[in-house]
């Protein structure tokens, strides 16, 4: 298997364009594309294009709507509470975000709890979006239950991501899952047929495995041993009792195709920021390095690299996955009335 | 060496005198001897009875304060920021974060941000109480550069410990630097002569070492590979960023005698828990187990039962630090006073 090259403005508007036909309107479309397309960008293809067949898919069902893009309500001046209502992941997320922005502004911190909502796809992307505008972020979003304790070995956990973003010039943007990898990059290494490593899975009886297949039926592993897991676990007990988003294993609708997404998502903007942090990740960037040829970096540096290089050189899809995307927006209503077009 | 075997009420009220005999009110003594005492409980020796001698030292050459509890200024009603004037960390926090309780009740979500404070022990501490009363609270603290980068081999790091509650019976509470080991643990093993392990740390050359002198002068590594650093970076920045406290090797003051403490402490409280977290935690606890023996347990139960135990049983003391302890105490000019009374 071969990965295709393409340009991030044909992506873009290929993504586009197929949820458009999906019901989408046009700027909501705009912001779900791009979300999955900076992700191929910055070199997170588990958060990518690789979503958005699924997405359509969940769009024909009824299990994304097309046109929510969540109902707002204000439990204090500075905590929103948003019901999703199945809107698309980056469009109920943007306008809470956009909705919160003013209040941490004036009240120094504000907080949005998101429920019923779809999959945010890169949380970075939010994390970052803040940081560029002066305002500390964190975002937290739960999952299905993949991940098994540190001492266990069942799927109890989701790979509940965390994003952290601080302003600088340019800003720290921390983006990670609490799990040794996403189930994003399982299903890339299953798509891709590329063995995971040693430690990083077990499957469904518990054991070791490398085989990426063995694991979507089994579990993660939480990173960095019992202080991972208790951070993981911490997140997710934490969003799921504050938002009253459903918890473990009784998580679903990211993964799946035909489940209500009933996972939670948490922002929390902070402003009044009293000490640029620019010097310090610069002085960290120039500290002593472990390998004299590969400088220090701060989280977000080695995204932001591949996106200029991205931006400049295009990047690579999975040959499967881009021939279902171009197989799909060749079965398009309007791809038909165009070729109808061309040929009288 | 062996340890000395003492009660917790005994241990207590030796650290009350010796801090009230450097000054500090009946309260205030009493708050800061509880977080001595409570970590050694837990079984956290690292943030117990091994910092009162080098408090007492502060008390007396003046980088700490004994009476000063912060000083308190509302940049709005749900955002404190606090100078703590070099208070005792315990004071100037407990303060801090009783004063935004009430903010968080209203607004569903507070903040204090806290400068010249000394340490402030056990985060833990702080953020089970908060979970005791309903509230979620996520506190970080910046400390001394201690921590090498991920691919970096020199201190530029704290060990940026965070703690994580979140209210259920029992409450989950999190509490971890985000280092393989806290340099008190660094510590504890260099006056108990036990070796580190493999990979917790480098010496000043920035070599791999086991020995806990030699890493004393070198760095601590970040826990859980690249996410790990990140995360403490990530924190760390942000705590700095938004107290204005000084941060990487500027940072002094909580394990030395002699420099102004001029680190940040950041504490979030979120109210308005929809959704009990008790039955989840509850099934990761009843979850398949790794080892028969051991059941899967969630952050926060080992430290309840070690500190059950030690309310039963007692605490084991480092000779050396209870020998200069009763030292200290002996030399009080009360105990003088006492034994001359006596002798009349």
């Amino acid at each position: 298997m071969v990965d295709v090259h393409t340009d991030l403005l044909t992506a873009q508007a290929l993504a586009e364009r197929l949820l458009i036909t999906a019901g989408v309107p046009a700027l909501a479309a705009a912001q779900q594309a791009e979300l999955l397309v900076v992700a191929e960008a910055k070199g997170m293809p588990s958060h990518g294009l690789l979503r958005l067949p699924r997405l359509l898919r969940r769009l024909a069902n009824g299990t994304a709507s097309p046109t929510s893009s969540g109902c707002h309500t204000w439990m204090s001046p500075c905590y929103l509470s948003v019901d999703g209502q199945q809107g698309l992941g980056p469009v109920v997320a943007v306008r809470a975000l956009e909705a919160i922005v003013p209040a941490a502004e004036q009240y120094g911190v504000a907080v949005c709890s998101i429920t019923n909502n779809n999959h945010l796809g890169m949380l970075g992307y939010y994390a970052g979006r803040m940081a560029d505008r002066g305002l500390v972020c964190l975002g937290i979003t739960t999952s299905e239950a993949l991940v098994h304790p540190w001492g266990g070995t069942e799927a109890m956990l989701g790979t509940n991501p965390l994003a952290l973003a601080v302003p600088a010039r340019p800003p720290l943007v921390l983006d990670m899952a609490t799990s040794q990898i996403s189930m994003g990059k399982v299903h890339d290494h299953a798509l891709r047929g590329v063995p995971l490593e040693p430690g990083w899975a077990l499957d469904a009886g518990g054991n070791e495995t490398v085989d990426p297949v063995a694991a979507k039926d089994g579990s993660i592993a939480p990173f960095g041993g019992a202080k991972g897991y208790g951070l993981g676990l911490g997140l997710g007990a934490m969003v799921t009792f504050l938002t009253g988003a459903a918890y473990g294993t009784a998580v679903g609708g990211t993964l799946d195709d035909d489940h209500l997404s009933n996972k939670g998502d948490l922002f929390i903007l902070l402003s009044g920021g009293r000490h640029s942090a620019t010097e310090y990740l610069d002085e960290v960037r120039r500290s002593r390095r472990a390998d004299p040829a590969t400088p220090v970096s701060v989280p977000g540096d080695g995204a932001r690299a591949r996106y200029q290089e991205s931006v400049a050189d295009g990047i690579e899809i999975a040959d499967d996955l881009w021939r279902e995307l171009t197989r799909l927006d060749a079965a398009r209503p309007d791809a038909a009335r165009r070729e109808a077009v061309l040929a009288d």
